[in-house]
């Protein structure tokens, strides 16, 4: 990439962001990169296993990811949570308001598996009271970092980011996922005005990268019948700093494990009027 | 990005490609890297222009590109006709059956100026007889070229390419775009069975990589219900090289000026289904 990604250790560089858990998402991400890229880069030979259904993928770089995150966490914050999408860590706490770390190891592993352009990202959140406080995301193969805290404001490799001013349906460029069988249809149905309304629609399989776009203003909203918590945990708060919006799809508050009632992002501006239109 | 993109000068170094026409194709997009590069770069300095409505944009990156393709054509056969996406070029000639060159200077012009990943491509197609007899991409930031002539085979970056194996829609990963309005209704209602059927489903906003996803085997199909000649004449004869299939949407043999009726790209192996699934 030719367009100014970050590889080095200094990525917090230039952003106002302090906590110390904010901090441990930096590191962990930059030092995380050189291994997801080497392993992209000789993808044919990662080992690959299918989960639910037949592209429903796991490999070996997400397995590792995860583990590096468990023992990172557990080395700084040994009594706080840990929730994964792999190895039996997705499961949602008996107590929602404790501490708790949320990643998604490579969000879009079908497209790490399968795919030209490198479509999928690691994002690890940290969460008080089933607020995110701190999240961060890595494309480690062009080496975007974006990271966020609480009041901090929203940054890309240092550089404050913002929404998009875009008020009209129109002009939004909207980002869905269709996920299996039952959703698909019930997206396609309840969907169905605002499918049809949008200037474009985009579908890349990565909800962490639809959900970055928005903080950088390169798109406007994103749906979803039923994202789990670690699909959006780190990307919510980097959202929100940036000035964007998230909620349930009915337009209420999204809390972390609301996922499942469908979730709203959008740059502030379009957020009722997609609220509306959706049954 | 490190997947080993090709920015140097030997595209063609270890093909068996020896037609002069692919040569032309080849030096011109290598050359063409460069600048679009740079330009996508600076992207919040390029001048971005809406032609039909909000969310069809036109840059003065396209209308470079297609100049200097323009130039390079005149050069070394000025009798050849030519057909690109912009400027008055967008013409159908009289006589088909000519020899001609399709260009679409940037495909995915709305990702080239919103969008974190640089989804988009150049495409230059030699034509004769409606038939394309080469064809190139590329992709000018991650540097992947990806080129093929009539009987030669299909290369990226000097290395042959096949379409996958995938037999299965359960197994299928398809690329669609929606386009505007009413294409986009008719697709919803059209595809239906196949939107629901397919394992995977990605809208990316770029045809010449949804197309090159096949040839390269990380996709199986692609179907667009009014795709202009520009869009799919490079990456009909890589995907066809690559022992892929295309046609129009009822099967019917593609040829390069029938795209209005709908085309279907696949691996071959699920041509048939498709063709039955979709009304």
């Amino acid at each position: 990439m030719l367009t100014g990604g970050h590889r080095g250790s200094d990525a917090g560089k230039g952003t106002q962001l302090k906590n110390v858990e904010t901090k441990l998402i930096e590191e962990f991400l930059v030092e995380t990169g050189d291994y997801v890229r080497e392993r992209y880069a000789a993808r044919e030979r990662v080992a690959v296993v299918a989960k639910a259904h037949a592209s429903d993928l796991l490999t070996e770089v997400d397995l590792t990811v995860q583990k590096r995150a468990v023992e990172a966490v557990a080395r700084a914050f040994p009594r706080d949570a840990f929730i994964g999408e792999e190895e039996g860590l997705a499961r949602f706490p008996a107590n929602p308001d404790g501490r708790c770390w949320v990643m998604d190891p490579i969000d879009g592993t079908y497209n790490f598996v399968r795919g030209l352009l490198p479509m999928f990202g690691v994002s690890l959140a940290f969460v008080e009271h089933g607020v995110p406080q701190a999240g961060g995301v890595l494309f480690p193969v062009t080496g975007d970092l974006l990271i966020a805290e609480r009041g901090g404001g929203a940054y890309r490799n240092g550089q404050r980011i913002r929404v998009s001013t875009v008020r009209t349906l129109e002009e939004c460029s909207l980002g869905v996922d269709f996920g299996d069988g039952g959703d698909r249809i019930s997206l396609f149905e309840r969907g169905a005005g605002l499918l049809r309304a949008v200037g474009q629609l985009r579908c890349l399989g990565c909800a962490v990268l639809s959900l970055c776009q928005i903080a950088t203003g390169d798109a406007d909203a994103y749906v979803h019948l039923t994202l789990t918590p670690w699909d959006y945990a780190a990307s919510q708060i980097i959202v929100e700093e940036a000035g964007g919006r998230a909620s349930r799809l009915d337009g209420g508050p999204l809390r972390l494990f609301d996922g499942k009632r469908g979730v709203l992002f959008s740059n502030s501006a379009l957020h009722d009027a997609i609220v509306e239109l959706f049954d």
